[in-house]
């Protein structure tokens, strides 16, 4: 049951938020919908799922990317779920990468992080279906984000390729089993075990995967966490390697932040709309 | 003597932040600026100043209005202030609409607030003298703003007519005399004496304003603060009176948030170049 919490007026289109028990994460999830004009159940409209970063919430995409003009004139639905499930009974830890805001879009074997951290499950299979049975969009999707929520898009198109017309990504942590977020989350989330830590790394998913989604990535050079938290040149490489036609397009002086989203966020919504419109 | 705090790229320009010693405020003030790209000594740009609402500081517009791609694309430099000084040293109150982040854009003559809250003489005289001294702009400029920085645009701009090709505002507290966050803010800044009071009032303003400077407002029929605050027909009603020639847009649906200054920021952005390049 979706409970509406807000209903907000832009660019002659709605911005609704939601909370809803979710299954997947046994609790509260809160996600965001930005609602073109004209959008009905006679006119369904093709749906971008955007991942946010660490700390971030459903709020802040909609809020600084400035996405929504684009998205209005081109008819696409946006949806922007929570970074983690939250709340009094959710395991949470002190520092900002890890826990509540941190959920690396992957399901937790590892206590206390099992109960509630099953953000994979919610993104790939409770929430479309819920968006595809409570609003007016057709069952095509495409998938997009930034750092953390970057290297969630590209893991979860690279494992449903047949599910997501195309991804794109923003700085995104794309070799997690080798970086220090990465690896404190992984270790955390997912314990020792490397062949698990491969199910959730993008290079290591291109390197055995059979299918292919078009997929675009923009990365700062000017970014303080690159290279050495996102390693963007290790997903080249191994994308050139194994025949993985990715555009990584790096960008001079950009930095980690939402500007340089706001910068090329027209770019990547014209790309995902020629797939989803394919 | 400015000192940068923060360089971000956006839009192949420049979103810059600097603190100074203020000398109209007698202490630290912190403001925004955006530099469209190819802005030089050799191709100065005129300038937009915005001045926030309550609560805000320099970072709201910047962040969240949208404004940038637009004013990288005509060369319009953006100049955001904080909404009042702020530190230990300076006055305050509890509430969110007096004391620091509630400048309201005035001269204060009644103690704690005289001391730092020189609000209007910082936004008038000294940080045009400074932008003019410190980067490659014009010395045209135009001035807006939103809620309480929209009070502040068109109060600015009916005392100064000459210095601004252009005021506009969102949501603007159009009669501050008369509305609950004017009388509060009046009553703590300016005492009692309501000839004081009308100096900074729209409506009392236009009634005696000899000179025009072309004027544009947007207000959404679904703000929360519409109309007991903002008193937007009021306005309406005087300049019609007055023949002061007052473009008022409302805006079926819309509320106070940014989403409504987003969607409608391109058309103030357009209305000011306009009357800058005249």
């Amino acid at each position: 049951m979706l409970k509406n919490i807000s209903s907000t007026k832009v660019f002659d289109g709605w911005h609704k938020q939601y909370k809803h028990q979710s299954s997947s994460v046994s609790g509260e999830m809160q996600f965001a919908v930005f609602l073109p004009p004209g959008v009905s159940e006679n006119n369904k409209m093709p749906v971008l799922y955007w991942l946010s970063g660490l700390t971030c919430t459903d709020e802040n995409f909609m809020q600084k990317a400035g996405a929504l003009k684009l998205a209005a004139e081109l008819g696409v639905v946006i949806v922007a779920p929570d970074t983690s499930p939250r709340g009094e009974a959710v395991a949470d830890d002190d520092s900002y990468d890890l826990g509540q805001g941190a959920g690396f879009y992957l399901n937790a074997v590892k206590q206390p992080w099992a109960k509630h951290y099953q953000m994979y499950d919610y993104v790939v299979k409770e929430l479309p279906k819920l968006i595809e049975s409570e609003f007016p969009v057709t069952n095509k999707k495409s998938i997009s984000g930034h750092s953390m929520g970057g290297h969630g898009a590209l893991t979860i198109a690279l494992k449903n390729p047949t599910e997501y017309a195309s991804a794109s990504a923003f700085s995104p942590i794309c070799n997690p089993s080798d970086c220090p977020w990465g690896i404190k989350a992984f270790s955390a989330y997912l314990g020792e075990e490397k062949s698990l830590w491969a199910q959730y790394d993008t290079v290591e998913l291109i390197k055995s995967s059979s299918d292919f989604v078009p997929t675009l990535i923009d990365q700062g050079l000017d970014d303080n966490f690159y290279p050495e938290q996102l390693k963007t040149l290790e997903l080249k490489k191994v994308a050139e390697e194994y025949d993985y036609d990715v555009e990584v397009n790096m960008r001079e002086g950009y930095d980690h932040s939402y500007y340089f989203i706001s910068s090329f966020i027209d770019i990547h919504l014209q790309f995902h709309l020629k797939h989803l419109l394919m």
